[in-house]
């Protein structure tokens, strides 16, 4: 399933299926057949992943003939980042495709040696905005605000100490995250403030449930800025693959339904560019995940 | 007033308030003077500083009498974390005791000259624990297990680019956090994996209200281990003052209600001294911040 949270006119955010270029209020749909389903994306991750089968089995059935009610065209909705507000912070992966690593040691404060283990850093639910929302630059903070296309991990279920080989029976599903960075707002070498400003992380446009994406490691990502190609890659060259994210986080960390894993930027970023570029406003960046979909952002002067 | 999370036999966690001994539970004693008042902190903090004012009123009203069902003795009760399960991520501050950035600077890699900014990290709600809970002491992952005792800033109001002459009004009441901190944990750099495993944030044991510490630049904090102290100092000794960081942090970052600031360690951790020590399964440690209260936790292998 392709899951949005969306609001329609003047309504409270709602979570639907995208079918046929259609979105199937879930909570409606399930009224109208005699089934109670969640209102919204927080709830139905919670319901587990038997859920996600059931869902998908009600709305095969309809065969494209939905109730009366339950569904709306794409185009008359605004959807919203598919969890507006996380229940906490989101897991960020730094330096987890090697010709990133090396761009970084260039410009950057880090090594060009591989990272032996997951570099994790944490971004604020604040940072969560939706697809179209504005990426807000503040001139009197950064002169330095960077773009990272990356493939955003959901997790599904709770666990502590999760083996690698059991690892992605964890994931609910896959988004796009971009993990915009104000190089020039680290603190004694911490990221946080870099990357954990209101607005610097666009999230969505949907959720693709994990049955869909046979291998998450076999995606193209890209970004671009102002129509052009800053970043292409596939997620086949993270340094360190998804099953070993989730158990080395879990390993101190408990991960949460609801949780969310940006899985690191490949090369292209502009502080490791010759001469170096930044984000400024009246940009439009673009980011693109494989199978999942696109998030397109203005940049505004606050 | 000094506000408590707590539990009674197997009943769910309720929000109190301590009167001479005893635990008054809010949303009793207001369902039998006639006023809607919450059943939790976040709640209350919700209600904004008015609901403070207000409740502190109908209590000093009872003169002590409170009606029958609304009170308990506090030693029948288990006291938990204030607020069990923050919202979003703890707001940490390093480097923010003179003398603590000298002995970091020692044996850590950090710099031996004072920051120029807070330095910012943060640490996930998972970290969460509350009076007397144990300290997970995993020796797979560290073996440098290090404590910090910090004064504890609780947001009651939501606030972007807050002005330092106006940030004091933002805050709720101030508490005790121990932010542990496993030395070896660091990744790239990056503190969130060394502060944010499971159970590093032992919390509590009472909110105190803003308008009962007229100063929070004047207390004395201080920490033993197995009964002998290894940190004592006080909170003028901070580099940057509440109203700093709360400006600083909301620059970029919105601050919400019900948010924790842990404001920074003095000197005297176990990465500082010669030979250095940690903190090893069957250690007690005591954290004590002045007219708030004193932390307890054993430290127990898992």
């Amino acid at each position: 399933m392709r899951l949005v949270t969306y609001r329609a006119g003047q309504s409270e955010a709602r979570l639907g299926a995208i079918a046929d270029g259609n979105v199937i209020d879930l909570a409606r749909f399930g009224a109208k057949v005699g089934v109670d389903l969640p209102s919204t994306m927080l709830e139905f991750i919670d319901l587990g992943p038997d859920a996600v089968v059931s869902v998908s089995r009600l709305i095969a059935h309809c065969k494209g003939q939905f109730p009366l009610g339950s569904v709306l065209p794409l185009t008359n909705v605004k959807l919203l980042a598919p969890i507006p507000r996380p229940r906490k912070n989101i897991w960020g992966i730094g330096l987890n495709y090697v010709e990133h690593v090396a761009e970084s040691s260039r410009t950057l404060d880090t090594s060009s040696n591989l990272p032996k283990e997951p570099v994790i850093f944490s971004k604020p639910p604040s940072t969560i905005i939706g697809p179209g929302d504005a990426i807000e630059h503040n001139a009197d903070i950064t002169q330095q605000m960077d773009w990272e296309v990356e493939l955003a991990v959901v997790i599904g279920t709770r666990g502590k100490r999760i083996a690698e080989a059991d690892a992605l029976k964890y994931v609910f599903g896959y988004s796009v995250m971009i993990d915009v960075s104000a190089r020039d707002c680290r603190r004694a070498g911490q990221w946080i403030y870099s990357k954990g400003q209101d607005t610097y992380g666009p999230f969505g446009p949907v959720i693709v449930t994990a049955d869909e994406i046979p291998d998450p490691h076999a995606l193209n990502l890209s970004l671009t800025v102002n129509g052009v190609t800053k970043q292409s890659s596939n997620t086949a060259h993270m340094l360190f693959k998804i099953p070993t994210l989730i158990a080395d986080i879990s390993k101190g960390m408990t991960l949460d339904p609801g949780d969310i894993i940006a899985t690191g930027t490949p090369e292209g970023v502009g502080a490791g560019r010759n001469p170096q570029e930044w984000m400024w406003p009246g940009d439009i960046v673009v980011a693109t995940v494989e199978g999942i979909g696109e998030l397109r952002h203005p940049v505004v002067a606050v």
